[in-house]
């Protein structure tokens, strides 16, 4: 089944310890649909400005990524910039410029309204909101969030729970958003805010998946060398989601290896700067890594 | 196979934002002794003063643990007095005398030198390296760590490196040890020391365990309540060694199974102050854990 993906589409400047490069491509929606991609097909909503590079659009559509919602203005596109610290987990935003995405107001395509599997991506919960609303009947949708919408933009949060069936976010932010140290209390507390399932990750720690019916917890994969996190957590959630989408099914067993495929794909994405490795990634590549996450954290009882 | 350990051994005073106890069995091999005890016969070697209580001494017999090389000595046993916080994670140190164990020194009886299994507790790694010295040809040694050692003995503590099979320690003491801020790294690091296996406790988040056939992460036991965490690491590496010894065998598969295990004696024994829960445990609550273990961490591809 097709999956509608909305979010945010800029042009990323990152620097590391190691290298700097300028002008990438990046967003939520970059990284969750062409992660998404592997799965499924995916119509795309969001807004660029004209001096978005035709090498990025040439991408999206080498990715089957249907752009009829992908709304180019006139003006500049959002843009981003951000360092990151040798540890590579601490990063501190440079600058940003929100540009065309300021006017971003989308109205989808007829095409786009019976969308059954719907993953908002990190965008504030107003407009995802908007987006969703113009869906006809979704069979499942998944929502993205950051720490700024918690202190920004929380009742429209909190609203946004009871429309979707998971949120996904990190440990700091389900600490934050429930006022709870311990992350399996704020997993189920989570749950009682409206979505029936919610995912926290945990970075080099892996995932949980908290559901009425389901807890799961996933392994990270053991990264030595990470080039570039940024949108590590917007391909695990596209992925996670085109997953779902491409099996039609949210049941428990689809739930947990929906998990893996996301922690598969990000796990590749932060090898390469941007969405580069995910250019040359085969579907061959995500099931080597899908058996490695069993390999790594399966055990029996029995023979050796 | 009957497994040897050392260590300290303790009266605890804990406090928690909920409740405070005095005179707890504690010490790292109280901890292991018990949790290694429900898997196969323990050999302990370890000092008490004359005002160690008799109940506590009972509680050791009950569990089938031969105290022939338990050295009742004329003084005050060890004592330690801890506070901790809400989040249960952090704790701070209000007193320790080491009374009886200044005097320390053990020399270990005929019956036990031929032990195939050792565990070496956490005590300084010079004790550590004299107990294992005694034994004539052990099969498989693991031993545990903690900061305090890193920071004051790292020289000795490198040395029994090159004598173990298994080394034991947690996420920060694993970074201290190496100087390096990637537990990936800081893992196969410490494999280059001596020891074949390490195995790296996070806590809440689970463990990981290197080697160079191996590497296998396991899930911490999603724990909502926690009364007192005292032991808890204790508790998983005397299981952990039980396990191996009771099998009598070191192969990753083993290896896997002894991690979840300890993971296992360790969820329980936080359960209630010192080792009370333990007290009352029995193998049906170990196989039911071990099987949800295997519940919250599996993934299959195919039906719901």
């Amino acid at each position: 089944m097709s999956l509608l993906i909305t979010g945010s589409i800029g042009l990323d400047s990152v620097k590391t310890p190691l290298a700097e490069h300028h002008d990438l491509l990046g967003g939520s929606a970059s990284y969750a649909a062409i992660a998404a991609s592997f799965f499924t097909p995916v119509n795309l909503v969001g807004i660029v400005g004209d001096d978005f590079p035709k090498p990025y659009l040439d991408l999206y559509r080498k990715h089957g990524i249907n752009l009829a919602g992908l709304e180019i203005a006139a003006g500049q596109t959002f843009r981003w910039s951000g360092e990151y610290e040798w540890n590579m987990n601490n990063r501190r935003t440079l600058s940003i410029a929100l540009n065309v995405f300021e006017k971003f107001n989308p109205t989808l395509p007829a095409q786009y309204r019976n969308a059954p599997f719907v993953f908002l991506a990190n965008i504030s919960p107003q407009l995802q909101m908007h987006v969703l609303s113009q869906v006809e009947k979704p069979k499942f949708v998944v929502a993205d969030t950051m720490d700024l919408w918690l202190e920004i933009a929380r009742e429209a949060l909190l609203e946004l729970l009871k429309r979707i069936d998971c949120l996904i976010l990190n440990e700091s932010e389900a600490r934050e958003l429930m006022k709870e140290a311990s992350l399996i209390k704020a997993g189920r507390g989570i749950l009682k805010l409206g979505p029936k399932y919610v995912c926290i990750k945990k970075g080099e720690h892996g995932c949980l998946l908290f559901g009425e019916d389901l807890f799961f917890s996933a392994p990270a994969y053991p990264l030595e060398d990470i080039h570039d996190p940024t949108g590590a957590g917007d391909c695990f959630a596209g992925a996670f989601a085109g997953y779902l989408a491409k099996t039609g099914k949210v049941d428990p067993t689809t739930l947990r290896n929906a998990v893996i495929y996301g922690s598969v794909v990000a796990s590749y994405n932060v090898e390469a700067f941007s969405l580069g490795r995910l250019q040359t990634l085969t579907p061959a590549d995500i099931e080597n890594r899908y058996q490695f996450f069993r390999k790594i954290s399966h055990f029996e009882l029995g023979g050796a």
